[in-house]
């Protein structure tokens, strides 16, 4: 199996909870010091999983100022993506007076992109904001496909300081051979982070340098375990925990990311039901039991005490 | 070769223009002006053409008035569509105040959407407004596919008057029995439109009622000409003059309808130079040329005085 990296850190994608389709202040609050006080290395809200694309300016704002406040020395990074660049930019202009320390930035589409629209778009944001850009590939929500010479064009942008990347191989070395071809398309100084949670421990140990974590934004404490687990030499541990988990990564693949930790939240009381941004309902009832009987026994199996 | 509907209607999407990434008041007037005088049946602002998706509240109520302000005689329906169901509520009270007579509303997607998220859309959205409002299906864009079943719950929605679907099969007894099909399952006070440009003449022989046209917000000459043809039962000219207009219907599929006709709408002096919002850079010169040249040749060889 290939070497562990030097260093692994957990970035969580926390949910932006909505109580009767508004900010719920509150749970928002409770949810990003949660995840400080768990140990995660980064908070990035305004996500796919924090419902960026649903909230307008205003919300967006105060979501980071919220989250920023919250977090305390754990330093918060917010999505600044949009359809549109003049948005992306006004939305990277509040991020940053709000104190966020970095963007998270996809190509979100409605027409689709072309490989020069979305070079444009990061030089752009990068070029107006001094914050650093998390490059965000998330084909299945853009529905725009980044190839590696693009990778490497966006990463060739001053500012931009890390790729998030959907997932790697299924097979250990496949893995870490695809990460460093990505590796070898990119300034060495640009970081390589695996997002799709299945992938999580995989990825880390492929070479991965950050977990951009839906779980670790819900359930923080065994995301936090699979990184150490890698950090300090014992990829094996890493890989059990994941495995522990694999219910809820076929929740995931069944339902969706978002879905899933909106049932979950609401399933623990860390959210208020219906918390998803309307046109979103969330689960129907069985599927929101299931959640619930898999969360429940993934916190029942853990090794330390449910907090 | 199924006989033609009682009234065919054209319904043309213009382009939004923008100057330097702002609204082009102006030339956005000289657009809707021209479409009234072509005499096109309505006009639909802010749809995919009209880049709704990528405009903010204010503005896309400042389209509504101008285009309302601009169209004289002919209705102007506006596109409300919106990932979020308060944003298209907000967006269809806005449309009513400044003055719309109809809606065009699609699921727009970030995260995917379920049948019952797009059914209680519908719902929310058609209970609000007292306009009647176009149920709009177009997958490439938001990426929710539409089953007949759902045109049927979706249309059983009082406020809802009409289906605008993307396009019908090549054959001509294929087209008529899917139009049949859809309309079995819908109200029959329900109108089927038919989209995608290419379609427009075999969708009104199909008989579907109203043609939703790319084509007529910049070029409504050829397609007023399609329209009346069907209208006035002459079926075999309509099919001649959209086979004329082939090497534009290629360019559509090559480029998207968007992209195209936002060159030509810059090559005639319609739109200023990068009329489309940012990240859309448009087509570049080599397509852009290959445009104009297309355009020119289809103006050239116009039965009418080219106006």
């Amino acid at each position: 199996m290939p070497s562990a990296p030097a260093r692994a850190a957990l970035n969580a994608f926390p949910l932006t909870p909505l109580r009767d389709d508004r900010l719920d202040e509150a749970a928002l609050v409770r949810i990003v010091e949660r995840l400080a006080a768990a140990g995660v290395d980064a908070i990035t809200v305004l996500g796919s999983t924090g419902s960026g694309a649903y909230l307008d300016r205003a919300e967006r704002a105060r979501v980071v100022r919220l989250a920023v406040d919250a977090a305390g020395d754990v330093p918060v990074h917010a999505g600044v993506s949009a359809l549109r660049t003049a948005h992306a930019l006004a939305f990277a202009e509040d991020a940053a007076a709000a104190g966020a320390r970095g963007l998270l930035l996809a190509p979100q589409s409605y027409q689709p992109l072309t490989d020069d629209d979305v070079a444009h778009l990061y030089a752009d944001v990068t070029a107006a904001t001094e914050l650093p850009v998390v490059v965000y590939d998330n084909p299945g929500t853009t529905r725009f496909t980044f190839s590696t010479a693009l990778y490497g064009r966006v990463a060739a942008l001053p500012g931009v300081v890390s790729l998030k990347i959907p997932g790697v191989p299924a097979d250990p070395w496949a893995a870490a051979e695809r990460v460093a071809e990505i590796r070898t398309a990119v300034p060495t100084h640009v970081g390589v982070g695996v997002s799709g949670d299945a992938f999580g421990a995989a990825g880390l140990i492929a070479g991965c340098d950050t977990w951009y974590s839906v779980i670790a934004g819900t359930l923080p404490e065994p995301a936090v375990r699979i990184t150490r687990a890698v950090r300090e030499g014992r990829p094996a541990d890493a890989l059990t925990e994941s495995e522990r988990l694999a219910p809820l990564w076929d929740l995931f693949a069944r339902h969706g990311s978002l879905r899933v930790t909106a049932a979950a939240a609401e399933h623990l009381g860390h959210a208020a039901p219906g918390c998803l941004p309307r046109p979103l309902l969330g689960l129907g009832p069985a599927d929101r039991a299931e959640v619930a009987g898999v969360v429940d026994r993934v916190l029942d199996g853990e090794p330390a005490t449910r907090p």
